[in-house]
């Protein structure tokens, strides 16, 4: 079978050697390989085939194009290309997905190819295929995830080693696990693209990354790892998606996961993908969630199922877009803190509004716990406490049910 | 499609719901249901297409034979009756994979057709699929796994609630987890039968069940499992299957487990697989590993497969089988108990055998733990204090590195 890869980036070199370690058991040949500057890769495995014009690609008439360049453009261009030419297309790359995969399957369905894209979520970890294809008997209504491998490192760093958030990022950035513009990790937008994959495949809705309620990590401080560790808790930057009677209710965000919650277990740069199905139960996936080799390994698998011809369908991407509730609307618990508290007054409000409220510190703050019968319940009572000047600045943190 | 189903137990019941449950999606029918008395199935959903004949099953020229008889005979005769007539075999049925699976894989590749067992290892966990074609360009060095529920209830029963095996087994007896005569459970026998199957596809060579060393959890006291707790463990039965060099080894016995191994945290009836590829690293799956719907859904899985026209190879079974070293040949720790000991000869001994020896507790009995070089070196020791009658009984649980 004849390949082509867009770009020849961390995830395209563990694919390229995953393809040679094989080489003696699947005759897939690389026929080029598109780069920005052919000269900066020169002395690399495949150099004869490197090319800077798309158009080489396209000239080698391949089987598959493998799209590893990242980013929107121009890989939007170029996947729609290959698939108008009835060219089997397979990509790693999460925000385009997130964007234009309605439009690139449904246009693949049309061309009688297939576009794959296991990698995109989860790393290396095999999910999407036993989601699309060992669960279809199953009507699954949640899902809850740890789906970004760099915040979960920084705050198992914070949790283990007592660092500031600063502190954490900053290591982080050294050893090469976040970028020098973390934002699309730590604002909690990559796990949130994922997650809306999972979501529209799990729920066969299209639904819209955005649309989900989205909180990154960049304001946990110590004190809160202090809080969760006394309760018995880790903080996990964790996307949860769910759907009832139709309604889909979402988001990414810190929230507190007992050290009993199988979620709690997973740190640094793994992740979790727990699924529930009503026929299966609650099947939970782990693994390395980024990485040249491990992603490369879910891409390769990808590459051989359409060698093999084991294609699927996932018409949920072509589905409208539904909208997704942001507030947990349903039995929650918090952590809410108050700065510069007038202590008495607030105790006196948390205790008549909610079924159960237990003062877990008052130093300089005040920091309680709370059971509340839904998410608004938690906001209106920090907003009358704020309107009332009875505390400085609150602020919440969620405990996953 | 048409499909035959041989037996109607619990994950037949679970099969058969599925397929009604997603009627409109896919167009699956029920053409005979093998029984033994039709008589006391006549009230249950597809009662019209009951027999207790085998001819009527292939008489209707089904696409598919779904075995879920269990037991080695008749299902080995009938699946090669069926993989004869070239047409395509699911089937949960461990104990006969465990016999014939070389000879019926080899068989399915020379008629054409394809025999699938997804059900056969983890229930439900969508495991062997993820293994055999997501994982396909790896090279899987090890296997840890809990694969039997019921054991897996017990030991949480006695670990929660400080039952002996006795109470804890009737408890799972009672509450159908535990069969009447639970051997092939306890006894480890169904654990090692589905790591020979996880073995043989991850190794790529034939792997025999019995030829892993085999320990139940009949023996593990409730003094066991104060000692575990005591070293922050818990005591799992545990499958391990390791290669290296070409060399296997493999056992499935109980072992104490660090309170930070995602291990320890999978209790009662869930199952783990945790797989090492060179590429992916460590990937874990984790779900029920038993239950009618959660097994019938991974059977209905691979009825879709075949719908779908999706199929793979499984040619290691058809390989020769591989000699299984029995014991741990590399460093392990373990946990050493003498009964009646003479306390200072023992002590002494263990002391100079070992880099590091601690005694947990003496009281009417001896506790150590030792850090060894090998279990060669753990069972001399226990070999030459009981040969001197320092003891009058000694046992050992290893712990999980």
């Amino acid at each position: 079978m004849k390949i082509g890869i867009l770009g020849y980036g961390t995830v395209a070199s563990g694919l390229v050697d995953i393809i040679d370690n094989n080489k003696d058991k699947r005759d897939i040949s690389i026929e080029g390989i598109l780069v920005r500057d052919v000269k900066k890769h020169e002395h690399r495995k495949h150099a004869d085939v490197l090319t800077d014009n798309i158009e080489d690609i396209f000239k080698k008439d391949v089987d598959v194009i493998v799209e590893l360049l990242g980013g929107l453009h121009p890989s939007y261009e170029y996947l729609k290309r290959a698939i108008e030419n009835k060219i089997n297309v397979v990509t790693a790359n999460k925000d385009m997905l997130a964007e234009f995969g309605g439009e690139l399957v449904s246009l693949a369905k049309e061309n009688g190819v297939c576009i794959k894209f296991e990698a995109s979520v989860g790393g290396g970890i095999p999910v999407l295929k036993p989601l699309i294809e060992s669960l279809e008997g199953n009507e699954i209504d949640s899902i809850s995830a740890i789906l970004n491998g760099t915040t979960n490192f920084i705050l198992s760093k914070m949790y283990d080693e007592n660092l500031s958030y600063d502190e954490a990022l900053k290591q982080a950035q050294d050893l090469g696990f976040a970028e020098a513009n973390p934002e699309a990790d730590v604002m909690g937008y990559d796990a949130g693209r994922k997650l809306s994959i999972l979501s529209t495949l799990s729920f066969n809705k299209r639904i819209y990354w955005k649309d989900f309620y989205l909180e990154g990590i960049n304001k946990i401080e110590p004190k809160d790892i202090e809080y969760a560790k006394q309760l018995g808790c880790k903080i996990k930057l964790v996307g949860r998606s769910k759907i009832n009677n139709g309604k889909v209710n979402g988001y990414v965000r810190p929230v507190l996961v007992g050290n009993d919650d199988i979620i709690s277990k997973i740190d640094n740069e793994f992740n979790i993908i727990v699924v529930n199905g009503d026929f299966l139960g609650e099947v939970s996936f782990v693994g390395k969630g980024a990485g040249k080799d491990a992603t490369g390994s879910a891409v390769y698998a990808d590459v051989l199922d359409i060698y093999d011809n084991r294609l699927n369908n996932v018409d949920a991407f072509i589905k409208e877009k539904v909208s997704v509730d942001k507030v947990v609307s349903s039995e929650c618990k918090a952590l809410i803190r108050f700065k510069k508290p007038q202590k008495d007054k607030i105790i006196q409000i948390i205790k008549d509004k909610f079924k159960e409220a237990k003062v877990i510190a008052q130093d300089d703050e005040l920091a309680v716990v709370v059971d509340a019968p839904s998410e608004c319940a938690i906001n209106d009572s920090i907003k009358f406490i704020e309107d009332n000047n009875y505390c400085e600045d609150a602020s919440k943190i969620l405990k996953l049910s």
